[in-house]
């Protein structure tokens, strides 16, 4: 790969020639793939970026770590919509608001991004079989993305697992293996297999170029605003692994002189589970949390890759902030009546934290905010059910009709 | 609009005015918007189709029953991607075979495209109310893209829908209103308040645009296929609108030359609820059935759009066959296994049906076949549930793992 030097330990600055297979380092670090921008800057340009046709992640091969002959995976991943929100800026008093809606990938989660990536680099490494502990996103991404690329998934799920994601899985022909146990057994048990048989690794945090993967969001507001940076970006965070790629992305870009400033990161953790948020807050190292909330995919207690995460934010100088369940689930009907945009709950949580902030007046109001929704609310309507009450009931009666309304005050205009 | 020349009843070939708030004939026979191809061909051609960046359905504008000065409505609804299906090309001995995945639209169903039309053509009468009768894919993609446009929405469903679609509708803020009976006692006083309120009417097969905008499914194939003509397009077949408006794109396409033949259609219905087809099978005409089948967004024994969508299988000398719901879900682990594509029961019909049509030897080895997958699995968990099984289930324990691994007759490579 012309394009990348090597990977370098963000914890003892260790390096390490950027093979397919990497994992974390010896002392336990995570990696992080260090960019030739010299070369890059010779081969890419934001004229060359607008000639291009390939409306996927791929379009920014350039600034992906993959080798120049490795086929794109055939799911088509990224490019997800930027919604000019009018009216719920308006709502929210801000000048200008923008909502990434990556709920519209293959298997409906910004983690397609991370799966597709996984595919990537299992090709050039040569391998047959992907694994992975996971519950929910992470887990349905790479089965449906290893599956349209002839790849076998195993992935270890712990048996509190939704039965409707299990399904997903088992869908794209994944072998699912649900452990009786918490996740950490589960996590062990995976661990041990992927050793026994040398199977390609997708858990997230372990596997460096996941986060490359990731940040391919962060180059699409960019080109989608036409390089004009906004302010913040208001984002949910749960292990950290996507704040964090977001993050690599902005950087790659001010990097090549693409940009010429960077916006600044709006961390938002659920309430009941916000450890990074926490170590922002109190300028000290990150303790594990409980696990209290319904946005499940956030609901990360020991994040993996909190060192990432916590980079990003304070580089950033940016914000924290913490949604309570009753206020993400809010969020989601704000999205839902004024955007047309249905997400999940930890997908709305970005929104859920930006709303927040706009009440508390941490938000100028001349702002320019993106907002990025991770995921579709069609991978948990469980939940939208219990936020959004009953409709009217009646029967097919005219009169019937007129009264409910009344009573409901419902005035037709 | 210099590209449409009136609409038409497709029963007594009475002609009207293609203003935007059209319904049935007065003889209740459905209209058909009818085109000046004439003046499209001196405006469009497959080399400014080319040159466009528009990736939406919105690229095929003079194509489509909308005034120039109408605005795209906000969500991005359309070009699909269309996955080339080798694995599963094989599998069915076919020489070639597409997946045209529509459930990545914003509300994850084919019924975006016709929503958003009937969103711009309501901008176009000046309404600020739509209102519809559906259970299903139709209210919710209604109400996500109005919601969008800044348009309110009362849709009226009947008590029996279930509770997950409910939700979905009150996430998008429209006015649901549970009707305590039938789906034709639902209809009947959706009708009343339409016409006691003047609302504009998105009930499928009574405003003719909607089909127009569902054609787009048809001109996305051909473009995404560089204009070679497939020799058959399967899909599954409900109240016929959607097969309707794909025969319509193809012919447009015909009409103006950009391709040199027609493909011919695969009109898949649910076994247990097939009106259309057996139209067809008996050379009768439809009569009413009973709605026995799991893939509930066809399950409609009287379909609204028979005389559309008869014409269409006849004129393109159409195949028909039906899928039992055993063989329904079994497409559905197919395409997730093979293509990584997870469709709701009703999406995979049209590759149930295929593959049926396979084995019974009716399509020849060479053949290049398009299959449409019309609305996401995740609309549907609870069948997905049912028809997956269960997985392994183990302490986390290496040892348990081979022992299962074992048992199950799974190998390990």
């Amino acid at each position: 790969m012309k394009n990348v030097k090597h990977a370098k330990c963000v914890q003892c600055g260790k390096l390490y020639e950027a093979v397919p297979n990497l994992t974390n380092c010896t002392c336990g670090g995570i990696l992080d793939i260090v960019y030739d921008y010299g070369y890059i800057k010779t081969v890419l340009s934001k004229e060359k970026l607008a000639a291009r046709r390939d409306y996927s992640m791929w379009r920014y091969r350039e600034l992906l770590p993959v080798e120049d002959a490795t086929p794109a995976p055939p799911l088509r991943v990224g490019w997800s919509p930027l919604y000019t929100a009018e009216a719920l800026a308006k709502e929210l008093g801000i000048a200008k608001l923008y909502i990434k809606d990556d709920g519209i990938n293959p298997t409906a989660s910004l983690k397609d991004r991370a799966s597709a990536m996984a595919v990537a680099k299992a090709k050039e490494a040569g391998a047959e079989v992907i694994a992975c502990s996971s519950t929910g996103n992470a887990a349905s991404s790479l089965a449906g993305n290893a599956a349209a690329a002839g790849l076998k998934t195993y992935i270890f799920v712990p048996s509190r697992a939704p039965k409707g994601k299990v399904a997903q899985l088992m869908t794209f022909g994944a072998t699912v293996i649900s452990v009786q146990g918490s996740y950490e057994e589960t996590f062990e048990l995976s661990r041990q297999a992927i050793d026994r048989w040398g199977w390609y690794n997708r858990n997230a945090a372990i596997n460096p170029y996941l986060s490359e993967g990731k940040k391919t969001v962060g180059l699409e507001i960019m080109e989608q605003l036409a390089w004009q940076v906004p302010d913040y970006i208001a984002i949910s965070v749960g292990d950290g692994c996507t704040i964090a790629g977001l993050w690599k992305g902005l950087k790659d870009l001010y990097a090549l002189g693409f940009i010429d400033r960077l916006p600044r990161l709006i961390s938002v953790q659920a309430a009941g589970c916000c450890p990074i948020n926490r170590a922002i807050e109190t300028n000290q190292a990150w303790m594990p949390m409980e696990e209290d909330t319904l946005a499940d995919s956030i609901a990360v207690g020991v994040p993996r890759n909190a060192s990432k995460a916590l980079m990003a934010i304070r580089e950033s100088n940016g914000l924290t902030v913490e949604a309570t369940d009753e206020e993400i689930m809010s969020a989601q009907k704000l999205l839902g009546r004024t955007c047309g945009v249905f997400g999940e709950p930890a997908g709305v949580t970005g929104a859920a934290g930006l709303k927040k902030l706009c009440e508390q007046g941490r938000i100028p109001a001349d702002a320019t905010v993106v907002s990025v929704v991770t995921g579709n609310g069609l991978k948990d309507v469980a939940n939208a059910i219990n936020a959004c009450g009953e409709p009217l009931s009646i029967p097919s009666d005219m009169e019937l009709l007129l009264k409910a309304f009344a009573e409901k005050g419902i005035v037709v205009e």
